[in-house]
């Protein structure tokens, strides 16, 4: 029969197991970040190619695709480590079935490559398909930080998931941008996408800037202060003036690309960090969770064995019961009042871990209503994605408020609309 | 190397675990429920054998206690079928603490029972060494809801727990009422303290008639207006009239116990009544769950057995990826479709459960933010809890606002007091 101590010790251990379920999520999450920036760079390549049909760029190519399948091995690797098994609720199902997305979409990969060398597709149509693995890959990184137990690790966990998605949205600009200087134009449609993927950018980078380090905010500031990032502006108001009109020098195509792939190889640079910052986060949390289980069990332990005689323990519990004050008078109360010591501060510990874990998946949390708000729009209105965010973004523009309040009020008078509300 | 489809599966596999062990939680809700109900009548019983130091009311004590022990055998058998090692967090590991909790308190049961009988305690004190582990199996309970995956179960949860946490607070006000009664008036703090607990069940069977199903809240309905409710109400009032100068009979106290306990046993009946629906509705979904389960093998078994071909399947996956509408011109389309298909049902399935518990969960949310917000309340001015939550009822009064939410400004101002907010 399980005492009181064994369910004390449990807890401990159950909060050492989310640790090291975190440990391989980190690891994950770090594949998938190579992953994607080996996709990213392809991508863009590929759109290269496909644009000037010049053979000369299929070498390069070639590399860039070899990259990729190394990379996309590395992760299917950590799926394979990841317990099939281990799922206890809806959490551990939405992880699994994002990489199920992910997997299907790997399939897909050998024939995507296979026309875009025979030059049988269109620019726009391989950055799409491109594009959804990465969105799915992302889709994991998303949910990992949504299930992480670990406030810390959570938070950065955000400002990473947060991170990438800035540097995917930067690496959709570069393969647009490729696309538009290639043709010699932008059209308004193009040109309202490169607005949406600025905007779309600035705001990931300002949460990760709610939730990174010092350190890492400091590294970013620097960055955004590069002659490269100021070149690529230069070009960027070129586009937005261009038209079939007035087109430009499809030259400008190759400088963009490596301006834009600069600061992407910048930003994976960035990113490295923190993923290692991640790890070793993760590893010495773990360190310190089996050095307090160890003390943990110490302590028991030696609880456990003064309590041999139980009429003395009743006793002791009771009197802390009935008058809370008195019981430290005696040997009795002091070990008395260590094991509910020991359970108070254990609970107000887990306590607090739960406000903090709450606090800091707050932005995943708006991200979701944002992403529901999306969706509604899109149906409603029958939109395409950015212009769904563009009608959100104005609504909040328009009165002053965060762009998650005005999708919660959105979600809240829909409801009433459709007569779903509580009444 | 696992697929998608193994994935897919995975999913739903994981799924199906977290509800059954919610199966196992929804007993143990039952175990424990029936464990406060004897912990409450022994309570109140104790109260007038304390009052009155009449030996007849011995047998009658002692028939409780048998009742009161052989409970709490079936809750910790129950507690003993729980899979210590299947934590994976801090969610279990909060449940595991508070199992420790009451494993703990039982201890302390025998020797309690041996000073009530050599009349060693005052009633107020033996109130206390019951309602402590009362509260904690109340936390078990708590937990329970909190961390249940399925949005239904979790309403319903939500439901019993407020049920019978307003219990509970009528048992209090059966043993405050004998004190008083049996002492023949009820002191300025004794009478304040029977409001809190009328106020206090008030909001608690609130939160019950939000969240429970439409009988359950008739049945509830119907209660309220029975006589012995309407009985109650008068001896109340004449608890609230009374003062030393002025004291009531002696008799009273009996009275106001049989009548109190009637209106207890009733709720345990409804209580039961809602164990009774929870365990069906959990049983209903564990089939369901099982079926559909059974559907997606097979599903993902005849996709397999389709999928052969790996280039004709990329071909596949990749025409969806670059159109998205002319797939479905061959069955090669149409099996692609069926993948996506079951990849984005079970998606937006798992968004919208998502969506679902958070929603079930706001009233658990809530009653942190409140147990928070009197905590603080209790630590800044050295209130005991009756007070704190008197402290936050009259700021809600006064400015029309929800409890909730004036527990809510009042944490974020104290963050601010205190300078732990962010600038």
């Amino acid at each position: 029969m399980a005492s009181a101590l064994d369910f004390m010790l449990a807890a401990r251990r159950s909060e050492m197991q989310g640790l090291r379920s975190l440990e391989l999520t980190c690891e994950l999450v770090g594949c998938i970040g190579r992953l994607i920036h080996a996709l990213q760079r392809e991508r863009g390549f590929s759109n290269i190619y496909l644009g000037s049909h010049e053979e000369r760029y299929r070498a390069g190519l070639d590399d860039l695709t070899a990259d990729s399948q190394r990379m996309q091995q590395q992760v299917v690797e950590c799926f394979a480590r990841i317990d099939l098994e281990s799922g206890c609720g809806a959490d551990k199902a939405r992880l699994f079935n994002h990489i199920a997305y992910v997997l299907h979409y790997f399939e897909s990969f050998a024939e995507l490559r296979r026309r875009i060398r025979l030059l049988q597709i269109l620019p726009m149509d391989a950055t799409r398909a491109f594009s959804r693995p990465i969105k799915g890959l992302l889709n994991v990184v998303f949910e990992a930080a949504d299930t992480a137990v670990d406030p810390q690790i959570t938070r950065h966990l955000v400002a990473l998931f947060n991170f990438m998605q800035g540097k995917e949205l930067a690496g959709q600009e570069r393969a647009a941008g490729v696309a538009g200087f290639t043709l010699g134009y932008f059209d308004p449609a193009a040109q309202a996408h490169l607005r949406f993927l600025e905007d779309a950018q600035k705001r990931c980078f300002e949460i990760f800037n709610d939730y990174a380090e010092p350190g890492l905010r400091r590294l970013w500031r620097n960055l955004r202060a590069d002659q490269t990032v100021v070149e690529l502006a230069r070009l960027r108001q070129v586009a937005l003036r261009s038209s079939q009109a007035s087109p430009i020098a499809p030259a400008l195509a190759e400088i963009w690309f490596e301006l834009a792939s600069q600061r992407i190889d910048v930003m994976k640079q960035l990113e490295d960090q923190m993923t290692e910052h991640l790890h070793s986060q993760c590893q010495r949390k773990i360190l310190q969770a089996q050095s307090d289980l160890d003390n943990h069990r110490a302590l028991l332990k030696r609880l456990a064995s003064l309590d041999e005689d139980a009429s003395l323990l009743a006793t002791r519990v009771f009197n802390l019961q009935s008058t809370d004050l008195d019981a430290s008078d005696s040997l009795g109360g002091q070990l008395n009042r260590s094991v509910m010591d020991v359970l108070h501060a254990q609970n107000l510990r887990l306590q607090a871990l739960g406000v903090e874990l709450e606090e800091a998946r707050r932005s995943l949390n708006e991200r979701k209503l944002i992403d529901r708000a999306k969706a509604l729009l899109m149906k409603q209105h029958g939109l395409t994605e950015d212009a769904a965010y563009r009608m959100l973004q104005n609504a909040a523009m328009e009165r002053s408020q965060r762009l998650a309040d005005v999708a919660q009020h959105l979600l809240n008078y829909a409801e009433l609309l459709q007569g779903k509300a509580k009444l």
